[in-house]
């Protein structure tokens, strides 16, 4: 396998979490690039002990920048990562740099799979009984149905690969479970939905059913998977600190606390985004990975071994095979 | 204080939640007439060893039933309900049966306030400084900008008087901080809701901010809203039966689960919708409030303490009051 082209520039702990994380990753079994400025990463590699491939990129888009920056600054890392995927020379690209240039730069260098206007982000949310496929997580602020039509598409081949389920069950977010209810986007979706090839679509699903694992993937506009998204992370670590403070109040609670950490702190890594690491960007012409910008070093290695994963398990070609039922698309 | 008109047919477990509700309101001085039918609500109260006022209606709208429909069964004890309160007989109607169908009763009979063209429902989400008012919660899948932004004005209204904030701050809904991240609409409203009169507007927040309590309104379309309150009350019950499975585990660990429990019921308690009972339906001309379909006594009980806070509170006319900054409103 071509080594997994780290952006190890773009994100708040580079280049330690990076060179960290590629070192672990590497350790494992994965081949890594790393791409950034070049004395930056060597020094750091000398500082951590290891010695990983590099390839130079004199820039970096920073958080403040714009997406659409991408397009003139081809020396950024994100976008010298990306045309290292293009140009067979990398198997991926993981970024946990600014996501709005990372999806930007993955569309722009490795373009679209036919039958994909949009790319969507897919996150797995944990469940009871394994995880949900979210899809669309934040690519697609505004969407036609259509979109949410091949998002469906490829998070059902994606939930077939990754979650080892023949028939994945395909749930479009709305706020009632008959096919009226909703507003115009998943009213007009969900009538897509019901004749779409290759899916079993299981009707509207609502906000409780997400980690509840009603089904096995759940559609939404990129808009409302975000709030989706960033709201159950987010209720996670809020419930998680009132837990942790109910527990330090009284002499007998203290000593049952003790005693249930352990436990707790099994169900506290279940919700932890950083034990994906990354999410791929389904859609564009190649592997791209999207990680959070806070992401440490364990994370950036758990981002690299889901690249390699869906690469070997070949993802991009099977989503191919997956869209072609949908037939030519407009755009 | 004229009673509270309490919809004792429509729901999951009438007529023994509303008449137990009841039964507990009135003991603690909230005054309560039964709306329904008269033979069953007069069985039940017998059962129950209480009297009660009881107002008949021969006709309930069922769950199947279309929200639409109550503009030709004004015999139903929803719209009957209404009607007392439209008539001066009534301070205030709760129900907990068809949501879509006590908001299509509370637009008709009561009409909307000046300044606003889309009723909101305000849901209650408790933070660890307290709660946040959360609006449009539910009542409408398709908004536009100046829906947001009297949106905006009726929650900052309710924060001031329940919160007891002077000022109380207002986010609006979005998948990132800056102005122009979001959807079409968050993008309009945004720029509308920088320039409202009365309100303090802090910026677009993001789903993990909600149980965060960043600010103290969040304001949202009523598709995002209802996705998020649902996803926010299933995630905790999901948290706490993973806490619970993963603390009956091995001899040491139900010890300490025990010593435990107590301070975990009262983290959980305040993630339990029934606290509240029912959400109040803003910017109709009365005070309409709309529970869980599966309410019991207790959450009956606390729906009717609810809705007499609000009347005694004068919530409506200080809601026409914040909207009066607003200036003539189309529709």
């Amino acid at each position: 396998m071509k080594p997994i082209a780290l952006d190890a520039a773009g994100g708040d702990a580079m280049p330690q979490a990076g060179v960290a994380g590629a070192k672990a990753a590497a350790a494992a079994g994965v081949p890594v690039v790393l791409v950034g400025d070049e004395t930056v990463l060597r020094a750091e590699l000398s500082a951590q002990g290891v010695d990983l491939p590099v390839h130079h990129a004199p820039d970096t888009i920073r958080m403040e920048d714009h997406a659409a920056d991408v397009r003139r600054r081809r020396e950024s890392s994100v976008m010298r990562a990306m045309r290292l995927v293009k140009d067979g020379e990398a198997s991926a690209c993981v970024s946990v740099g600014h996501s709005g240039a990372t999806m930007a730069a993955a569309l722009f260098v490795l373009g679209r799979l036919g039958g994909v206007e949009r790319p969507a982000i897919l996150a797995n949310i944990p469940t009871k009984a394994g995880f949900t496929a979210l899809i669309d997580a934040g690519a697609n602020a505004d969407c036609r149905p259509s979109y949410l039509q091949q998002f469906a598409v490829m998070g059902s081949t994606y939930a077939r690969l990754f979650y080892g389920l023949p028939e994945p069950s395909v749930g479009l977010i709305s706020i009632g479970e008959e096919a009226e209810k909703g507003n115009g986007l998943t009213r007009e979706a969900h009538k897509l939905l019901q004749t779409t090839p290759g899916i079993r679509f299981f009707g509207n699903v609502e906000g409780r059913d997400l980690l509840r694992g009603t089904t096995d993937v759940v559609v939404a506009d990129g808009f409302t998977g975000n709030v989706m998204l960033k709201l159950a992370e987010g209720e996670a670590k809020v419930i998680f600190g009132w837990v942790r403070d109910a527990l330090t109040s009284g002499v007998l609670t203290k000593l049952g606390a003790a005693l249930v950490r352990p436990a707790l702190r099994g169900v506290a890594a279940r919700l932890d985004p950083s034990e994906y690491g990354a999410q791929p960007l389904l859609g564009v012409g190649g592997y791209a990975f999207i990680g959070h910008g806070s992401s440490d070093g364990k994370a950036v290695e758990n981002a690299l071994k889901t690249a390699q994963r869906a690469v070997t398990a070949e993802l991009v070609p099977k989503l191919v095979a997956g869209l072609a039922a949908l037939g030519p698309q407009p755009g």
